[in-house]
């Protein structure tokens, strides 16, 4: 990808690199590697590492490396049909657990890393979630008023401190939601994309496709992603920012 | 409910029946008497029973019975800290499982009903889904375009087959998922109804609140439902089907 870019900058600006997440040390000397060695401008890492979640603490040093070197963090849904949907079964049926399942798992990734305190440990960590945010625009006020009620619905464990503890600095857990970035990969649909604008804000949404995974094999998605945005009238400076102006800036481009 | 809507008529028009669905007979008794001697105008299920999906054929005859009424069914989604949201843990953290868990919830069950060929066996099956729809009208185009692609994803079993089926009904999956109905407890948010409404289109939207679950006990999401719609500076006459004439027409009321 690097030779590519190498070749092509007016096609292919930038790069991220793919990581080996199930060994820590290897996934970190990778990083370097792709970033200081080759100009990777950010990485791709999906949402469970062999099922386990990011906010495992043995994982913790990836992410303080790439708060260091302020570069983005996509998230990439991952999920397989062994993840049941019901209690008494023990495989998802329908292709529900890729339908449903991966807007679920960016959703989850995004609750456990503001839950457990990614973004007080590393509050300038950018990361990028596929779908627009998944779950998370169109539940916005879910988010909002349920999670500030969070602990209420929990006897076992204390959560309630979590909400105390962001009520303290002046947050409330959906403000920690906001933090992330989403890109405007939902497959062409107009209202989505405005739905997810007016949550990431004008600085915070980002122009993706998900080409070549449309049923042409590439250029409809693509196509129709571009007709949705034209579509929603914005103004010249946030369909600038959208397009380019965001995604120069957190990669840091000429 | 039949003894508050009969002494208050002018503030509780109508109400439904809760049902045991763990037990197909006396669901089926207790909906004809809720129905034919109390006057109810629909039931409310959750959406699995006990674990299982609702497509299982033993709950067929509440399905069969209900599209003989002609009454809606309203969709609660149901979920708990048992359903984990990684395969390497045994529960759901930081209350994920009611988060997002529970629109997962109701997502899966349309797209369980869709596929098992609810709306081909009932086609006037009238099932109104809580939070506006869950996951499906945000990512409307991933349902669409990802759907019409079903089965490409699985090899040991064929989905293309059902995928086939419906074309040749000339209907797309995605055209099933337009015959439910939403209502508009997403608490408050107006981007969301906006995406939603523009999903379910005017006859199939209605007003609701989850009253009485907010920070307040009761008035808060009513109130900010309301807020919300008349922000969205609708139309007169969807205004009026969104609020009253919808649910009118659904439970034939006066």
């Amino acid at each position: 990808m690097a030779d590519i870019c190498a070749r092509h900058p007016d096609r292919f600006p930038a790069w991220v690199a793919s990581l080996p997440m199930n060994n820590v040390a290897a996934c970190l000397e990778e990083l370097t590697y792709a970033i200081e060695h080759r100009g990777a401008k950010g990485i791709q890492i999906f949402t469970n590492v062999n099922g386990r979640p990011l906010d495992e603490p043995e994982l913790a040093p990836i992410f303080e490396r790439m708060h260091a070197y302020d570069l983005p963090i996509w998230l990439h849904p991952t999920r397989g049909a062994k993840m049941p949907d019901y209690a008494t079964e023990s495989t998802s049926k329908f292709e529900i657990w890729w339908l449903f399942g991966w807007p679920y798992e960016t959703s989850a990734a995004m609750a456990r890393m503001v839950f457990s305190g990614f973004f007080d440990r590393w509050p300038n960590l950018k990361v990028i979630t596929h779908h627009m945010g998944a779950m998370v625009p169109y539940l916005e006020a879910r988010v909002g008023l349920g999670m500030d009620q969070m602990g209420t619905r929990t006897a076992e464990l204390d959560y309630t401190s979590i909400v105390k503890a962001m009520r303290e600095k002046g947050r409330r857990p959906l403000d920690y939601f906001k933090l992330f970035y989403g890109d405007t990969s939902v497959n062409g649909s107009a209202p989505a994309i405005r739905c997810g604008l007016e949550f990431f804000g004008r600085e915070r949404a980002l122009f993706g496709t998900d080409c070549p995974f449309d049923p042409e094999g590439g250029p409809l998605f693509i196509r129709e992603t571009i007709r949705a945005i034209e579509s929603l009238d914005l103004p010249h400076d946030v369909r600038d920012l959208l397009y380019a102006g965001n995604v120069r800036r957190l990669l840091r481009l000429a």
